[in-house]
């Protein structure tokens, strides 16, 4: 029997708010055994000291608990993304998959979930083969192949003190010793590892140090987000598939820069959802299911070659920027500012670019 | 005689970085006793304590001093506006004026300064028609009826601890003890300003206190820009005049809220500057001049009816988050990020919207 | 049958961090249904959106719910207080009281809540008469007359965005719209409910509008703050009771400005705290059972004639920087860093200083 | 003949103001050509994006113009440490040495500067060897025996996002990308220079490269301050000579952690400015001339086996956390908030501690 999946994206007064979530469980509108993940943009800094992450983490959990059995609510992936900066807004995503009669092809999802990494692996080959081998599983569930795949999120660990302390007493040394540091080679690696995965990248081109990977490297369709609130790695992957039914489907763009809008705007245009001038309207973003994209400060400096501040300005840091900055390009095509912008794009689309994915309701 | 305006866009890799200008010095492309007024975007937090607005006058004004007399260079507007968030490019705007034969109507300017600003008029209608005086002087100045100008500029005062505890102590009470907060006061009160110099607002709808002034009165044609580096106002007004001559014109648009980006993409269009899919191409960025804009978070904290968190963000003041916000939604449109996008709009357009001016070479 | 106090000082690796607590449960050194209050620096920023506090809530409501009734849980007083700049450290106080046999007098509790407080009372004289009331309360529970007092602890609300939009649309005017400014009227309120019902200020000083009431009018045994979580006061009450037993005693100390140490430590020798040249040594430190400071940015931007910074820097708000400097300042002196220091001390002490309160474990 | 030092310690409005500076000149109290060395507190971030330095510098040198040669002017050490936070107060300290008969020993001072560091020499044993050498000039110019020197400053060079560009484009590897961590490795080499020329640490005990240093080798009596403002080294040497006279004597202490006042109070005492209960009073602060410090977050993350959260705040950088923590143990000790207390004290004093010069007037 075919399977179809349903994305909710409901608004969120704070990181512990789900009273629209309850709100849809009485109404019958979202099955608590259906879902599969739950995104969510939350309002915290996104950095290392971001607790509005764990905090949803802790509401939604609490809110699902009196329905589900302790194991089936640990298989729902919960991909916290902290940072709403500029116009975005606090939101979530819940992605709920069952089974339904119907012709194909629709968005299809799967997810995995892989072993605890161990802190001196971050940043590592160990934790690209590791994000691999998850996205592999999350492939095989939802039936997809490596060409049907249009985005896949990745939510992994980085280090606080605590555990650079703790490996550091068992003889282990982290790749790095900065936590905020710590947060864009887990993005990386994880990157990477979904690149692998996808056939976007060889393994042989991975350096063991993913520091050191140069930034050439990097995998078209997939988004990574680290978090203090886990130590493994929750992998969502999102494609067409023939064998999936009902009304979503997904496409993909990258942005070669930070403000290189148009193949989004291309992408949309695919979808049906360009209006007069390209912009999406009313109509369009009463279809519009949902956007996730990545977006981080070129390495450089640069710009189309006008100079960017991001990486110098101590007080904000870059993936803060670039957030905000990614958002209001996003914002202003799409007419709507509950998008899943996402901070740190290493190895995800070209440096200073990144990834986009747009899901969509179909017409009629 | 008809005049002409000529304006350089030059980059600026530190907040006294003028070799660019001196450059142009150098290659007689700039004029010194053609200067009328120099903007830039320094990339300070564009909040109370950014000294990056007055070290580029310093800088401005060593770079002039040779070549022009204390009083030439008195007259030249230096609207340093601090804030480049997100991927906004620190940049000089600067604008020449000079006696030239040919055609119009072409793009005007006119300036004036005010006396200073006593403390406790500031926020007050004292400020708003100390304003309006200035920019109808400049309008003069420019040979402009009021339904010809596209843009004023002013650069206006704000209070700091000392300025307030010196007017406290000779019996003067300011509108405020919060220095951030006299920011917005002085830029409101100075939109209102204009507001009544262009007939936009008649002075009876004004009340003394500006912080009572409803939301809904609004200069449709003012950027206004505070900084602690100037005691007065420095105002500039640009509009399209047919005793003006030469290659530049100017256009507006209001932008209703932050992501309202279509008005701007039809002023680029009316501009002939909309190439595929509307947004401005490499030939169209060639003949953009300059892009002027205010930004701002609504004070409702919401965005089409989507909650925002600038407003409740402690971390970032609101008008760094706008102004990186708004910058990539114009960003996107038109593929440049050295945009003159300044940060609090408080009468300056609607509620969170505010206004956008371009000025373009003419085509061929 | 007398009643004696304990508190527990234990550490917190993150806001939700319980488990020092549920070890002290489950060692029987802590029994829930004695606890009557429970405070803690969490590691927010300590103004509007800082999450941690609500976030240690939950993890508390979460470790006590299975061993007390909603209603007894809800008697619990849960004063959260973020920020932990500097070198402040993270940290639960849990105070305990029980029935006991002994001499006195000793360190005595009592607490209250208020009703919840509508917006439009916020800084208000409504606002000082219901904490008033509520410390009248909690002295009649905890026995103590107002010149028994060494210290008030009272958590109040705050306004966001939503509430101020709330209070709007039903026609009433909250006295800011500005959410940060909103904590420190509410704490001024607060505080000087506090002194009210301590005899330490009349009511009749006390102006409507809390904004406008002078630096002067302070209360000198109170901290006061503000937190999104809640919509009523908490208040606890501390004191030196004849009728209290145990082993524990308060004192207190009013700095006069942010750097005036000499108070504290002239209350830590009264308390037979002082160890050599003044300092708080090893065997001192062992006796300390807390220390809960208020501080804050003198508003006229001087300590003892110099000038400070912490009133314009707009990238770290003056209670961030305030916290820091006066938590060194007692940590140099205590060498302890798990010290309650809270920020905004608006008339809670003088200008720029603020009240210190000192809890110690009797000698022996 | 003997030389002699005066130090003048003199407010500072904002970066650019040197009106006390000049005042001092017009008085005669400060001869232009006896300067040798002028260091300030300026109220930036202390980080990369802080223009506060250069803006003072730009300041000082149009002060100085007039007076003195361009050569002369290049000598005076120019030492703008950046971040004023928590109380710190913004302020200069003009150091002069003339010749002058009269006994010993007192304060003597020696500077130096070195040849231009290549990038990508920062943060290698290159840029300690070039800092050793540097700090032995000073030392021979003062006329300095190792063991006599109570403290070293150094302004250092730090990377930015185009130094680091145009190294690579020439092929050279900088030690890092990270502009802000470029400053951290300065400071250390810089500290490990000075440690090596005063005979603290043997040469063969530092590896090549400085973030592989272990913490455990460190300086006791150096300073060092990195600055977007220089590409060189400023030094300057401070210690007791029998070879010069006048009124000021220096001494120094070593904090093991952040909070080690002890040893501090200890130096005072030696110098005979320890008030009652230990505090420099009223008439202790009119002679103290000037307190150096350095303040960094440890490493491990904990202060005394107590977690702080100074390296896991994303909004703040721990330098900043640091700088006003430790300002306040030293503000309370010693009743002053014009203290020089810079941060960053990598290999400066053991890891979280570091040291602190006294300067003083003889009693009498």
């Amino acid at each position: 029997m075919p399977r179809r999946t349903e994305i909710l994206r409901l608004p969120m007064a704070a990181p512990d708010d789900v009273s629209a979530l309850a709100a849809a469980l009485e109404a019958g509108r979202l099955a608590p055994e259906a879902v599969v993940a739950v995104f969510a943009k939350t309002e915290g800094n996104g950095c290392v000291n971001d607790f509005t992450r764990p905090f949803a983490v802790h509401a939604l959990r609490a809110l699902f608990a009196p329905h589900l059995s302790e194991a089936a609510l640990a298989r729902i992936a919960l991909v916290m993304s902290g940072g709403t900066e500029g116009g975005l807004s606090p939101h979530w995503l819940v992605v709920s998959v069952a089974e339904a009669a119907g012709p194909g092809p629709a968005l299809a999802v799967g997810q995995a979930r892989t072993p605890v990494l161990a802190a001196e692996d971050l940043g590592r080959r160990a934790q690209v083969r590791m994000v691999a081998a998850g996205v592999r599983a999350a492939m095989t569930e939802a039936g997809l192949a490596p060409d049907e795949v249009h985005y896949v999120q990745v939510k992994c660990p980085l280090l606080t003190s605590e555990r650079i302390g703790a490996a550091l007493a068992r003889g282990a040394v982290p790749a790095t010793r900065d936590t905020l540091k710590s947060m864009g080679l887990s993005r990386g690696a994880s990157a990477l590892g979904a690149a692998l995965a996808l056939g976007e990248v060889g393994e042989e081109a991975i350096p063991d140090a993913v520091a050191e990977a140069p930034s050439g490297l990097f995998a078209r369709r997939c988004g990574a987000s680290a978090g203090v609130e886990l130590l493994d790695h929750e992998i969502v992957v999102m494609g067409m598939s023939p064998d999936w039914t009902g009304p979503l489907v997904i496409d993909h763009a990258v942005m070669a820069d930070a403000i290189d809008v148009p193949p989004v705007a291309a992408c949309l245009a695919r979808l049906g959802l360009a209006g007069p001038g390209g912009f999406v309207d009313e109509a369009g973003r009463a279809r519009l299911a949902a956007v996730l994209a990545k977006a981080e400060a070129s390495s450089d400096g640069l710009i189309r070659g006008r100079r960017h501040t991001m990486l110098t300005d101590s007080d904000i840091s870059s993936t803060r920027h670039a957030r905000g900055f990614v958002a209001g390009a996003l914002a202003g095509l799409t007419g709507m500012t509950d998008l899943f912008v996402s901070g740190g794009a290493e190895h995800q689309g070209p440096d200073g670019g990144g990834p986009v994915a747009v899901i969509a309701r179909r017409e009629g």
